[in-house]
């Protein structure tokens, strides 16, 4: 009997694709979210984690009497989507989805830039110089590079004729910006139908519907 | 037959964990460095990558007549990992090594402030600024986290018994940060000895020994 803890803080963020691939196959996970602005709590949290970071997945195997834990969200996704059968169905789609997973993080990397100014509450003046030179000519190559992908899928997948991870950590990414305004679906036809698309799927409606509404 | 040709630019850099994972398993590929300084050639060829970025991989297999590329460094380093046995051994252990590469990615991003206000010839005052506030924050981080694994791991590889992608990966960044006086041998006798435990391996030596020197 293998029992699942994902340990994170109360948004969707890094946390979300591995929680959604649990829901998507109906597997059993204590969802454990740390409030954000309890630092005390996650102070005395942080000691214990592989890395002093979340996301952090255990995994308890009650047979084998073992437990581990792995840090680093991507990390945790990939492993549990190869274990649930959602990484791709060949080496080659397998390396096709990690380079998506990549190509969102690398676009991350300035989305942060922006959140963190909101936190820090930034004025509009510095918000709107960092959406001008930081997140939007980085979106803009992370958008060609999902529009490159889906114009020739058959599937309206990204990557191959199944859903994998990359479908699920994209759109979550596109629900995000949405709410930031920065992703319009009239401006945007070929990634607002495959983010309806992702959206609809039936397993995870319940789950969409229920979850915490958070920004991120 | 299968043929491999990687493309970079001529540094070590996002591209070399691909490199030497050939090297040590002897698998025959083209080695193609593009000159940073020949921005012409790289435009021209930017245009024909999947993702607009570099490095690629190009596979063609000369019995099914297919050809594909893979973009991202880390897309291709798992993928060439996983078809020559560095990958890690158990599912377990894949999500470790997947887990320390995306550490190195996280630190990478504060790296690369350094390298380009190098590039751009910053002065020392703004390059000694970069340094204390956001190299150094980040690599003590990356450090504690690399420790942490290595003074449990009786093998002396970061995880697990066996070589994988993920000490290659580090132990490259090493260099690199040794060769900006980031990582001073005497100060990390912990990381001094794994990287020393790496950079012996005989299966690559030569390699070593060939390769241009470049800063990073």
């Amino acid at each position: 009997m293998i029992q699942y803890k994902l340990i994170y803080f109360d948004v969707r963020g890094l946390g979300e694709v591995s929680r959604q691939l649990f829901h998507l196959t109906g597997t059993h996970f204590e969802d454990i979210r740390i409030p954000r602005n309890d630092e005390k709590l996650w102070k005395e949290f942080k000691k214990s984690t592989p890395f002093g970071q979340l996301p952090v997945l255990k995994i308890k195997d009650s047979i084998s009497e073992t437990e581990i834990e792995i840090p680093q969200s991507s990390a945790i996704g990939r492993y549990l989507a190869k274990k649930f059968g959602y990484s791709g169905k060949t080496p080659e789609e397998e390396a096709m989805v990690d380079a998506v997973i990549d190509q969102f993080k690398d676009f991350l990397v300035s989305q942060k830039q922006l959140t963190l100014a909101f936190r820090s509450e930034k004025s509009e003046d510095e918000i709107k110089r960092i959406i001008d030179d930081v997140v939007n000519p980085a979106k803009k190559i992370y958008f060609e590079a999902l529009i490159k992908l889906l114009v020739k899928s058959p599937s309206g997948y990204l990557i191959g004729d199944n859903l994998t991870w990359a479908d699920l950590q994209i759109a979550d990414n596109l629900t995000t910006l949405k709410g930031f305004g920065l992703f319009v679906s009239s401006e945007e036809p070929i990634l607002s139908a495959f983010h309806q698309k992702i959206m609809n799927i039936p397993e995870l409606r319940s789950y969409f519907d229920s979850r915490p509404l958070t920004m991120l």
